[in-house]
């Protein structure tokens, strides 16, 4: 279990910072196999989980967007034929708050949930 | 009614032919709005379809992944906030066949519906 996935997202005003260099050291290391991207300058969360079929695909993707309207906070989400690629960012912020590693979590234990 | 969107797939083999120019030339006649984007020598139709919310782009996302299954042909899928980008080619032959068309009027219709 990954305590990080437990914690509920605050609202992300505009004015809010941007995670310091300590606490994105200390996150991304509780989310190891997510890629930082770095797009238009803004940072990025990224991972693809792969499936067997663009249906198994497409269900993964249903679940992240529910978790995503339940908190308030969205993703991009590229469904393609056995595999999802999702990215978090904050766009208020045009770049990563605490909220997104916290999705970033919750994202693997969906996909790990529906491996089980 | 773009009598297009009416066709069935057929089934496409690794050899079978791209388009010609001609027919590439009629057949985006017929879908006026939809780009075409060449990624890593690759031509692919594209085309973004906008949503008030999250929750009705990845809504809209689910119709057109029903659609592909029926006709077992399947797009890229990018859901946001607000929009999806269809993006529609024939992995088997690194190109555009006429099935692409036809699933670029069917996601024209299915919007359209969406929308009625």
């Amino acid at each position: 279990m990954n305590n990080l996935s437990q914690e509920s997202c605050e609202a992300c005003r505009a004015d809010a910072p941007q995670i310091s260099d300590e606490e994105l050291k200390q996150l991304i290391g509780k989310i190891p196999d997510w890629n930082i991207e770095v797009r238009d300058s803004i940072m990025q969360l990224e991972k693809t989980f792969r499936f067997g079929s663009f249906i198994k695909a497409l269900t993964f993707s249903n679940k992240i967007g529910e978790a995503a309207e339940t908190e308030g906070h969205h993703p991009t989400l590229l469904t393609e034929w056995g595999k999802v690629t999702v990215t978090w960012w904050s766009h208020k912020i045009k770049g990563l708050h605490r909220n997104d590693f916290i999705m970033a979590a919750r994202t693997d234990e969906i996909f790990k949930q529906s491996h089980d």
